[in-house]
């Protein structure tokens, strides 16, 4: 959509950004940013009824030109000229195309706890698209022999498999960002944007991710795009030639950050401290961005805008929440939440401790009068407890009382419903991993994540017991999906293709979520939990007519025969269960037997 | 003051609670609890000018009547009979003690942050009566030899001592409770009340309690009372005849608390746990008083008041506050602040993490709506940082990192300078057992407390290197104050009586919290800390006039040789320093240098 349209040769205009927007936004603006060398020396004219330009804004760089446009609810869709005129002579000019909203666009709903979310890093997922072996404009091409080459995963390829996804029970997907990466090398992870207009060639078009959102959407799955705002490629097309100086955080030499969020909401912190933190780059060939620019920042919200737009999103996860300017990135939340009030955000603030994370969900009450208007956050606190509580013995606040005491501060969060929880992702070591590739742990962990409060995520690979130590590096738990590409051994994505101890893990997971996307005391349910006792731990998740028992034992040896009157307050009303798992009646409730290192998940009724 | 002041033999009458209360107070009324065989068939009458029965409740049991007093504003100090009727003919009567109130009592001063606290049990700091040997009353009698046993220190020994205290800096005394403790063994510190208006006759009287905290006024020293509302002991003596079933939580057969504090404001709790926390019992001997009968509650606060109007205090300790009914604790603590404005309370919550302990200051936003107007806590956050930063290497969140990790948790506590900080008390190991009983470690420490925000509280003897595991039984950390007894082999109250390591800790100490005592920066400032680099971790504490700089060398070998520049955001209004323990002058501020495991206190300008 942001490739040039124009008539002839291009003269002066080289970039156009938007070059699209919609007519009827409750923010009726758009501010173009329009490039091309001298550009600000010439005049600007658009003739196109129920368009007005506001503003042009000149800035430092005299090749950028800002145009700030009015945009009628009565305008009719089409394509306009942008003319670039010197003394009333056309020396250029650049098409424009109005749009109309999808149909009720402005309510679109986001992922939200009845939804389950599917990790995906799409070069690594698999490759749709076999012949397309050369991308001509891009520095880097498709190597499978190097561990932090591109594989070649794409668009096509998760579309090819949105069967296998939907079937393991998902309604979500959220993809590694798959805006262009137009890298030298390790471009595959998609967090060094080249171009926040433009998919990313190697994984596909911009017109095939929105073909794949459609297909999606037909399917009952909302697309999460994850957007990172904190930095950009160094080879971004804006390094080069720069719109003013602030446009990034520039630093006399290359000054990391300190990667210490608590000084973002630490009433003591000193400037020296939180400045690196901001402002400090993430990597070297990562350039962070200075949202304080608020050209840049109104860029950036377009974009977000543009993508929901164009796509139909059904939620974003922003990367590195709180790294760029708080401010920026509270008004940006706001006005998405605005322009799109059932709509769903995740941060990743990635902060192990709810005291601190607390501060960075919407509504929170901070002292410094801060809201950062995000909906939902990564659940670090939790993921941290699960990475212990099952490989532990009991203690005082240890094994499931970690688990227990975790979700205590609960009492914190606005919207507890709304943290998104998981075991692992793209950044760390696989759960399989963490918990010694024990298969009886991860469906303890499995159970969990399917039936705590929240927006439970998994990623990919999980059903298939990938390991992988993050410690080892990232390539580690970046692995290709078995069967994803056309010549590999095996393939995953058939049951023959899996071995038995992956086809229990993936009919474990299959049964559960399935399960989960009928059970609203699952997705929408209160919670009510008991302090664990002889390392059981036991929740009931309710709501009206709908209520499950879910039961841990996380002991290493043995079968413990729970009592349950210590549940009467809740399980009173019930005589009877039926296991959800096995399918398996029962029809005594009164003692509950349960395995030593496993779960239980009971339909009361 | 509570002994019965009556005419004649008892007849009816045992007991009248309180039996004297003042004028002019902000709630102009009282209730009596008056206690006597049969006393409910009787009527009630005083014939007092502006004294005036509101009500007289009966309750279930008949030996208790519960009278509502209305004393005007206009009425006389003075005795006035409260008397008992039958048919119009007088039974019995018992003397009431009406009072003025001293001045400016409503707008005493509680302890606050420019105050350093100095916690004394009583029973083991000094012996300041020798001679007084049997306790007609008591059922133990003081018993040296015994670990658990009363060993005889009393009140006038802390009065023997004030000048020991004050010199150290201190201007706060919190002593365990001293209330009549009549049990029959375990009695010394002071946690099982038998008597709530009674000091234990074995450590003085009322009026002995009443002079020392005048005589403490007149040195600057504030009294802290240590009151104890979620049980009293077994041996008190309403537990023969209770006024009436829910006076105390009553279970069928012995049940203990279940100690999880997380409980109270856990949104997912169980009914069943949430009642074990709040109702189980301490312990056997531990009758859990029940705070959600209105009679108690009323009994409570009246108390409570009473002891601040009738010994002067300057401020309230509150045992295991969130133990009792929270609603209730609520009500007692708005009332005590609502009669004096400038009053200070702090609650024991024995609660590790900040995001949990928030819940219990005054003003926290809960979620629930819970606001328990408590103004102070003790930092345990803090506390358990203490106990392993300076044992540690330094890490992401080791070492001095846990300290500036768990102070940038204030962000949430709506008065963090209302945090109580200690490194131990009473109820753990002692803070040099934890340090490995090194020298170095714990003048760390003790620079910590002085230094950081907050009011500094020191558990006696730490100044002497008093070691003792709190997990090898309670009696290790509770020792005899050496020399506080007439033939102690030593004398740890004069120099010459103490080692070469004590003394050097004592004028540490003596210096430091002397110097703290003039310093406004220290008392009242600001603070701004940056993150620890290297195991140097420093932080500044100003207010307009009066900075310092603190800096701690956490590496167990070599000097570090400290790069200010990093501090230029306030050191750069600096050029000069005085080190405040050797009184050195610094002429150069560019390069700090400081030993491993020490710590510099400088004052700038």
């Amino acid at each position: 959509m942001n490739t040039l349209e124009k008539k002839g040769p291009p003269v002066i205009i080289k970039r156009l950004e938007p070059s699209s927007w919609w007519i009827g936004m409750k923010v009726p603006e758009v501010q173009l940013l329009v490039y091309g060398v001298g550009i600000s020396a010439y005049d600007v004219e658009i003739d196109y009824a129920g368009i007005r330009i506001l503003n042009i804004h000149k800035v430092q760089n005299p090749n950028y030109l800002f145009v700030d446009l009015l945009i009628s609810d009565k305008a009719r869709e089409g394509n306009f000229s942008i003319r670039l005129k010197e003394g009333g002579r056309l020396v250029d000019s650049v098409y424009f195309n109005l749009l109309s909203r999808e149909e009720d666009s402005a309510n679109r709903e986001g992922f939200n706890s009845g939804d389950a979310i599917y990790l995906i890093m799409p070069d690594r997922f698999s490759c749709g698209n076999p012949n397309k072996e050369v991308f001509a404009s891009m520095q880097e091409q498709n190597n499978r022999r190097l561990e932090y080459g591109r594989h070649g995963g794409d668009l096509r390829g998760i579309w090819n498999h949105l069967d296998y996804i939907g079937g393991l029970g998902f309604t979500s997907i959220w993809l590694n960002p798959v805006m262009e990466n137009n890298q030298p090398e390790s471009s595959y992870h998609g967090y060094a944007i080249t171009d926040f207009y433009q998919i990313d060639s190697r994984l596909g078009s911009n017109e095939e991710f929105k073909e794949l959102t459609k297909e999606c959407q037909r399917r009952g799955i909302k697309m999460i795009m994850d957007m990172v705002f904190n930095h950009c490629g160094n080879c971004h097309w804006w390094m080069d030639d720069l719109p003013m100086p602030d446009w990034i955080n520039q630093w006399e030499e290359f000054t990391r950050s300190n990667y210490r969020l608590s000084t973002i909401s630490d009433p003591y912190v000193s400037d020296h401290d939180k400045k690196l933190s901001v402002k400090g780059w993430f990597d070297t060939h990562m350039p962070d961005l200075n949202l304080e620019n608020k050209f840049l920042l109104k860029y950036m919200i377009q974009n977000s805008i543009w993508w929901i737009e164009y796509v139909g999103l059904g939620g974003i996860r922003m990367d590195t929440f709180p790294y760029p300017d708080k401010n920026a990135m509270a008004i940006w939340a706001q006005r998405i939440i605005n322009e799109y009030p059932n709509f769903n955000i995740v941060g990743e603030a990635w902060i192990g401790e709810a005291s601190k994370l607390c501060y960075w969900q919407k509504d929170f009450p901070n002292r410094d009068g801060y809201n950062s208007y995000l909906p939902a956050l990564m659940d670090f606190p939790m993921q941290s407890a699960i990475k212990h509580a099952f490989n532990e013995a009991e203690g005082w606040d240890q094994g499931m009382a970690r688990l227990y005491n975790m979700l205590a501060d609960d009492h914190l969060y606005p919207d507890a419903c709304n943290m998104v929880v998981f075991a692992d992702n793209h950044d760390e070591g696989r759960i399989f991993h963490f918990l010694g590739e024990d298969i009886r742990k991860l469906k303890m962990v499995l159970t969990y994540l399917a039936t705590i409060r929240g927006i439970p995520q998994i990623y990919y690979g999980t059903e298939l017991l990938m390991n992988g130590d993050g410690a080892k590096g990232h390539a580690k738990i970046r692995k290709d999906f078995p069967g994803g590409w056309e010549n590999d051994k095996t393939n995953a994505f058939i049951k023959k293709g899996r071995t038995i101890e992956q086809n229990e893990v993936f009919a474990f997971i299959s049964k559960l979520f399935n399960y989960r996307k009928r059970s609203n005391a699952l997705k929408y349910g209160k919670t009510l939990h008991f302090i664990p006792e002889n390392g059981v731990y036991v929740y009931f998740r309710y709501v009206e007519g709908d209520c499950l028992m879910v039961v841990f034992n996380n002991n290493a040896k043995g079968v413990q025969n729970v009592k349950t009157n210590r549940f009467k307050e809740i399980l009173s009303q019930y005589s009877k269960g039926r296991n959800v798992i096995t399918g398996r009646r029962i029809n005594d409730l009164t003692m509950i037997k349960i395995k030593a290192k496993s779960s239980l998940v009971i339909e009361l009724g």
